[in-house]
């Protein structure tokens, strides 16, 4: 029971709600909806937005628009748009519609890989290799996530022995930032010490990020872990939208409002303006006819006028 | 950025779902189905129960039966069972019934204070010393809890050094426990470090109990923080029920469910029985016709047998 020092220094949000947050909501948005979401998040502050994600249209039809949004965001500047590939022809696409950065996310078990991508653990590392040659020749930024780093809905607990073994592999790859993300929403705060610490040793010197779910009402308590841990970036989603399709009943993302208020109060900045975050997560989830997950845009912020 | 080692020993929770999560529903539950709460909360583990509170009936009307719910339950073995007082009409009724721990409330600010108590500070801290006396004389358990010390719905920002000198003027009154409540829920958990360190430097070596509402989805966060910081009891209200009336739009209390699984998953125990509180967290929004505020109540524990 050592007392904690508040943490310092900033922390950066990557805006998620484009990508994570719209894959699985049953009323799609429309592109020029999807244009406006990421309008207004720059607007509010936000300086990196995973706009779209590129997979096969049958698979993920709320993505289906990928090229159109990509192709009309890339290149905005002073913000980092990007996008998630999983495969070499998906890096292809983001690059046709001007994409600079881009994302791709590996599976820590071989069940969920084989749900969620259609691939084995090893052909995703695969892919990742040849979609990180192809950055580095491109000049594009190259980042990877972890995900089920926390636990699986398949298989249940990830051993951390299990993980290591993938971290090494993963950080032999030389992203440039490595996430760990608790896709089901189970993890708390002591696994992301741990975590993150066993990462941070694989990958010495790597810009770490984390993406929580806030399924189980842990995922502030695991952000301000991951901070305190040294991460410097988090994954957010407006109005907490976004949910997993394996793993039934889940909330969604950890909202962004959520965090901006938490960190603002904890003294650690992130750059965005509150009071604009919760109109517009109102304005989404009218628009995606939702209620808000994020505790923040129901109650407020504080200290409130009256 | 410093590395937290993970919180180690055990955390005790206070189940105060009878009390402060009842006090404001709409549909009251009737007596004997407070009693069976009461029951099942003890049944998955409950080692410490705020049972009711005395207050006027006209003036609390769902705790009218506090008299009766309090001589049931008074004197159940191996439990603390304890009530709400407020004057020393509350604890001479509290005695009455059999109670053998009562616990006071003085809230931070003047105008909350005046609100909730109709009393100035200073009179709310004069009846806590002639309850205090009581109890010394009678072998009776005094704790007491600091409402609102982290933010007040209507004169904003609680000042640490005002809470300072409230916190020394109750620390003379040697109460056997003191808690620090976020009564409208606005913490984070740097204030939690500051102001539990405060209370500390202001009463050393006194058992130390922490009260968070998840308004702002920062509960559990605050939770950890604060045992992290030496507290070693936290209130909680089964399916996160209670609210305040005056922060609009509040969720609940933190859920005794969350907490559970967030400090079973750390490693932290807390001697209840996870699976049985979701059941019984069900039954009790669904007598009362609310939803289950736990998130972990919606989604269930990890890992889940399929």
């Amino acid at each position: 029971m050592t007392q904690n020092p508040p943490a310092a220094g900033a922390v950066e949000l990557v805006e998620v709600s484009p990508r994570d947050g719209l894959q699985n909501e049953r009323r799609p948005l429309d592109t020029p909806d999807k244009l406006e979401l990421i309008r207004r998040v720059i607007a509010r502050g936000a300086t990196r937005v995973e706009v779209t994600g590129f997979a096969r249209p049958d698979v993920v039809p709320a993505l289906a628009d990928a090229d159109e949004v990509a192709a009309a965001v890339a290149g905005t500047p002073g913000v980092e748009c990007s996008a998630l590939v999983l495969n070499v022809k998906g890096y292809q696409r983001a690059r046709a519609a001007g994409i600079t950065a881009v994302n791709m996310v590996v599976l820590a078990t071989e069940s969920f890989s084989a749900r969620n991508q259609r691939m084995t653990v090893a052909e995703a590392l695969a892919a990742a290799t040849a979609i990180r040659r192809l950055a580095a020749a491109d000049g594009v930024r190259f980042t990877l996530t972890v995900g089920a780093s926390f636990g699986c809905p398949f298989e249940g607990e990830v051993p951390p022995a299990a993980l290591d073994a993938l971290l090494h592999r993963v950080a032999a790859l030389a992203p440039d930032e490595i996430a760990l993300a608790d896709t089901i929403g189970v993890a708390v705060p002591s696994d992301v010490t741990e975590r993150f610490g066993r990462l941070e040793r694989a990958a010495p010197g790597v810009p770490l990020r984390a993406h929580f779910h806030n399924t189980r009402n842990t995922a502030v308590a695991n952000a301000v872990a991951a901070v305190q841990a040294g991460v410097s970036a988090l994954d957010a989603s407006l109005a907490g939208i976004g949910g997993c399709p394996f793993a039934p009943n889940a909330t969604g993302n950890v909202a962004t409002e959520d965090l901006v208020y938490c960190f603002g109060r904890m003294g650690v900045p992130t750059g965005f303006d509150l009071s604009g975050l919760i109109d517009d997560g109102r304005w989404l989830t009218d628009r995606l006819g939702v209620p808000a997950q994020s505790a923040v845009g129901r109650a407020g912020g504080f200290p409130q006028r009256r």
